[in-house]
Formats: C-alpha cells, structure tokens, sequence
C-alpha cells in the first residue's frame, strides 16, 4: 500500500439538496409529507452506477463528510482522513454520498424547519425519527441518485447502527456493510447517559416545550451540559488521563467555580461550541433514535435471527478502550452474522482513544479499512473512475467547527 | 462469627449540636467565625474514652449513620447495615459518633445557615471547604467530646478521604483507619463528571449565583440533573444491565420523551428526590472538596512520601466493579503505606455493585470490617462497655429519603 504519499483531499466541495414529495411513514406511526435531505457527492459514479459508497454520521456530524467548502476551506469534512484521493476509502475508486439525517440541522429537514401546514418551524411537533427511517429516507436518495445498489454502506458509532440496518432493510440493495465502533443495542449505562442530556436539555426553561424558536431563544445551557456529558463517554479514562490529568489551568487551586483543572476548562470550551451550532429539538431527537435501535426487540433479543435475511458482507471494527459501544458488543454483531453463514471481518484496535477512535487517524485502523475496500474494489470487475468530480448547487454548509468533532 | 443472630439496631437515636466559637483557619485563606457541628453518638464511651470511632460521611450522607428516630422510624441511618450491637462496627464494644461536615446541609452550619456578619444566609459567600478543613473540625468535636486519640476513624468514598486525610492530619489521634472504596485523588474523568454536575447547577437560572435562598427558589433541575449524572456513576454497567437493562415501563415503545425505559424512570426518581431535600450551595461545594483532595499534591505527586508522618493502621477495601474509585486507586494508597512500613490489610471484594458497594450488606465485605474491628477491638485491652446509650438534646433530623442513598 502506498496510501501515505498519495492521499490528498477531495478538495472544495458543494452541497447539495433533494427534494422528496412522497409522505415517509415513520415507524413512530406518522408520517413526513415533504422533505429535503442535503447531500454531497465525491468522486464519479461509473458507468454500471456500482461504484457508490454510503457514508451515514453519527449524533453531531453531517454530509459534509469530506473536502472543504471553496469560501471555508477550513471547513473540513468530519471523516476527511479516510475519504478522498488514494485514502482508504478511495474517490479515485468510488463514488461517496454523505447525507445529512433527516430530522437534523445541517440543512436536511428537522425541527427548525418550517411545517407546510402552519408556516411555523415545526419545533416539537417534528415526529420522533428512527434509524430505521433515516434508512429508508436514504434509500430514497439512492433512488434519486440512480443508485440500485450501494457497494457498501460504512458509519462509526450511530451511523454503523444505520450501516448495519440497511443490511436488514434493503438487503439486496448494499454489497458490503462497514460497522465501526458500534453495538446491537444500548446498555442501560448508555441509555443513562443519554437521559441525562435530555432532561438537561428538556427542562432548560429556554426549550419551552421544543418551541423555542418562536421566542428568539436556545436552550444554550441545557445543551452545553449534554454536550460535556457526551464528551465524558467519547473520551477513555486512560485518554483523559494522559491528556489531562489533574493539570491546573494556573498552576495552584484557586478555591472558585471558575474552571481550575484542565479538563473542566476543554469540557466547557467543548459544551460552549457545541450549543452555538447544534439544534436542542434533533439533540433530543437523535439521542431517542439511539436508544430505540434494537434489531433483535422483534425476535425476543435474539440478534442472529434478527440478522437472517441479512445479505451483506461485513468488516466490523471495534477499539479496546471504547466504554461507551465496547469490542464484547461489536463481537455480538459478529457472532449474530456468523450465525447466519455471513461472511465477516473482525477487527479489535487496540488503541487509547476510546469511543472517538472511529475518527482518529491511526494506522492499523485506516490499514484494516483499505485492505477491506481493496476487496470490495476489486469485486466491483470494473476499472473504475476518474476522480475530481464533485457536487454542485445550493446546499447548506455544515459549520467549519464540527470538523474532527463529529461522533 | 455469629453476626448474624444477635446482629440489631442502636435503637432510636438522637441529634446533638455543639457550637464551635474559636475561628477556624480554612485551606482557602478564609477562616469562618463560629460554627455548629450535628451529630450523634451510639454505644458507650469507656472509662479510658480509648473506644470511639468516628464515621465520616461521603457526598450526600449526614451524621446519621446509624438507628433511627422515634419520630421518624423510617428514617434509618446511611450506614445502619454496618453499625449496631453485634454488626460488625459494634456498638456494644465501641462509642460510634457520626458528624454532618461543615458546609453540609442537614443541621451544621453551612451555606444555608445565617451569617451572623449580615443576617442573611450565607449563600454564595460560605467559602469553598476541603477534606482537610472538614477534618480539622471533626478533630474540634472529637475533643469537645473529650477523645484524645479516636480507636478507628472509618468512611467509604469522600468518607474515606477524611479518613485517610486523619492519618496525615493528626497521626497520634487515631490508632486504625479503614479507607473503602476510596482513591488517593480524582481522576480527570472523576473531575469531569463533577464539573458537568456543577455546570447543571451554576447555570441553571434560579441558582442565582448561590444567592437562590432570598429568592424564595431552588436549582432543582440543575440538582436533578447532577444527581442523575452521579447515580450513573454509582452503579456499574453491569449492576445497571442487570437491574434494569433494556426494560420498557409499558412494554413497547411510546416515541415520547417521557420516561419509557425503567432505568430513565429511576434516575429521574433518584434526581427529583435528591433535588427536594439537597442543598446546591453545599453539592457544588462538596464536589469541589473531592476535586482538591489530593494529599500527594505537596510531594511533587509521591504519594508515599505524603504519607511518611502516618502512623495508623489500615484496612483499605476496594470493590471490583467500582469504576468510580477502581481498585487499582485503592492499591495506590496500600502501596504508598507500604512503602512506609504501615501494617495494611486490604480487601478486594469481587462485587457487581459497582462504587455503591461500600453502602450494600455484602457478607465477605461485612465479614473483613468484622474482623479487623475485633481486633480493633483486642487492642484496647479493656473489656469494652455496656449498648444502647444514644445521643439527646436539640439538633436536627436527617430527612428519611436518603437511608440506604448516601454516597
């Protein structure tokens, strides 16, 4: 692999934005009447229209997976290091479709929207959205892309349980599912968590029952604290140690609530730029939407059974110190796949990073994700693509800070 | 042992107060004028006032640690599974005193309290208190209650830092001290889970500044939400999947945020009783006295040589699953006595419970404290005394919610 010399960036980007009429059923039991999901395009779609490559985000990111915005060249995609040119995942070789959820706030329809039928944004009259309709909504782009089939479908974390439900969905219409960093469910633990940011979130008095927008306010507090509480269980112990530790900001106690330690001042820095860009209604929406992913709840916890229509072939990867989604749940994906006779690639990365390793740039990992997508390449039978070709038209740019930050 | 069979409570039980006028010199570099300490006091102090041990609280627990109150039957002390006639800490042998810590909120003075300089409570303006300080005062009491020189000093978690800080602070006043679930500082991820608990407080808008008393209002939901935040890392993930796992309330899902796993109802249970009897003034201090405890600080981080003056005995217990205080914090303390030739005993107890261990009726935990009390016990050379003396007179009541919840 000469990867090292010949990776380089996608380069300047645009956005773009399709626009879908017919009504979405939602497992919820409503349904979406119109809806536009933004998307962006790297690399070119060949001729037999089997070179594309689904990349969903996880709970903060966007479509703006890789390159930059020409008027923000800071503005770098949240996976920029393993998609373009020579990378990994190869824009030489396939073409990457990045979309922004529905439900979200990078430009896709959500909460701060306005509904047709009222005029208003729908705050907290925007139905409750599961992995599986992001899935079925992607599917729709794929429709509108002309894409039949995807080659593979790959996410960390949140956007591997869509990987992984796009293998029970539409199992004839994906070859391979990458699933990184990811787990069959959440834990008790996990759901936890994810109460915590809500209740700060819900009962900050400047949510107003999700219809905040109508007042000109945010409920910036409520959101920073969900946010530090996130940063927590991305981080490992052992990380936040190394980074950290008990490091004063000026060098002795100063006996106040101003930050002292290190690691309060990068949690309020993180929490503070996160409630800044991010919509309180699609933070509480999307932490449901994890905690509802259950494959296995319609076949009485058994995920092998859950898994039996599955048609795919899967690299599934773990990172021994991730406490939030650990290896043992991504070796439950594997054992469940197995069972079924699917053919599965397992890798356990040993690395200090914790949760967050799915979006770090470390070697073995990167190394285990080439090889994989040399063998989905090469099963393509075609010689592939030219690269450069990128996206167009109007779109919404997702804000240059989320880059690097985007589990 | 026959613990089991003559083990019973002290009884009904009764606050003392004692009113404390010298100023105390506080680690901030303010000192506070007077102040009143609340305790209570189970078994009889002998005739060579040698078998007193003294009990120190942890976050959210008070000087009520063991008995219950005529008034109140209910309300059983934090750590009555542990203390009484035949229990291992044995009111029939030993005179047991508890103490709510200055700054605390359930009867000593702290930041509710009047500040005879305004006449207006203290509020924002009680000063930030530390281990030390609180041991400082424990030590004021103890001869106030005429005890030179205390049997065992005993906590679990902050409980247990006071414990370990009385070895350091006044090494001839104390012949053992039993360190449980304990760490010799906090680590980042400690800190940070801390500092997001504070947050919710500080920012929550009817915390005005610490100023809420005035007002006529509370920071409830910043306190629930830092309640929240603490329960999850009270229990392990395991205690957690196994007690509540995936459990839905009403059996299918409701796509609502209203409570729909069991375990979202129980911590927004824990957080809403918390935030009716707790204090935030004193939980924001509280958490700060266990982000500065740190006795290596000092010592250029050389535990072993913080701990050079020390002269107790120790028993120091750690819980397997505590991913809190984790053993491998406890081992640290045993091999900085070590190092100094201390006589260590020390217990790892394999436990699902996580860091809430400390408080649960384990037998092969019970059964070491019962050991190493009874020879505790044959060190005094005396025969010890007759049960069933209990405090009297005016102080106040620990409210009956937080038996059994006081880490």
């Amino acid at each position: 692999m000469d990867t090292p010399t010949r990776a380089r960036s996608v380069g300047a980007v645009t956005a773009r934005r399709a626009r879908f009429e017919q009504p979405l059923e939602l497992r919820c039991g409503r349904s979406i009447a119109g809806y536009e999901l933004v998307y962006e395009t790297y690399g070119t779609l060949n001729a037999e229209r089997s070179n594309a490559i689904l990349v969903c985000h996880a709970l903060n990111a966007s479509h703006h997976v890789a390159g930059y915005y020409a008027d923000a060249p800071g503005n770098v995609g949240w996976w920029d290091n393993i998609i373009g040119p020579g990378k990994p995942v190869d824009t030489d070789r396939f073409f990457v479709v990045g979309v922004n959820n529905l439900g979200g706030c990078f430009g896709s329809t959500g909460p701060a929207s306005i509904d047709p039928a009222t005029g208003s944004p729908y705050g907290a009259d925007f139905p409750l959205v599961t992995v599986e309709d992001w899935v079925a909504a992607q599917a729709r782009l794929a429709d509108h892309l002309g894409i039949a089939r995807f080659a593979a479908v790959m996410g960390g974390s949140l956007g591997a349980m869509q990987a992984l439900s796009w293998t029970r969905q539409f199992p004839e219409r994906l070859g391979h599912a990458l699933v990184i960093a990811c787990a069959p469910n959440l834990s008790a633990q996990n759901i936890a968590f994810n109460e915590v940011a809500r209740q700060a979130i819900l009962t900050d008095p400047e949510f107003h029952d999700g219809h905040y927008y109508e007042k000109g306010v945010k409920p910036v507090r409520g959101l920073r604290v969900a946010r530090m509480v996130g940063h927590i269980t991305y981080l490992s112990d052992d990380a936040m140690a190394s980074k950290f530790g008990r490091q004063l900001r000026n060098g002795s106690i100063g006996y106040s609530f101003e930050p002292e330690f290190e690691i309060e001042s990068y949690l309020r820095h993180q929490g503070g730029k996160f409630a800044e860009y991010f919509d309180a209604n699609t933070y509480v929406r999307i932490t449901k939407a994890l905690d509802y992913f259950d494959p296995a709840l319609d076949t009485g916890g058994n995920l092998a059974r859950a898994l039996s229509a599955v048609r795919a072939a899967f690299l599934v990867i773990s990172f021994t110190t991730d406490w939030r989604f650990a290896p043992e749940r991504s070796r439950e994906i594997v054992q469940a796949l197995l069972r079924n006779g699917r053919d599965v690639t397992y890798g356990e990365i040993d690395a200090p990073h914790g949760h967050d390793a799915f979006l770090l740039d470390d070697p073995r990992y990167h190394a285990l994700v080439a090889a994989y997508m040399d063998r989905v390449y090469d099963e393509l039978g075609t010689a592939g693509a030219a690269s450069t070709g990128t996206g167009a038209a109007a779109g919404a740019h997702a804000p240059a800070d989320i880059a690097g930050d985007a589990r």
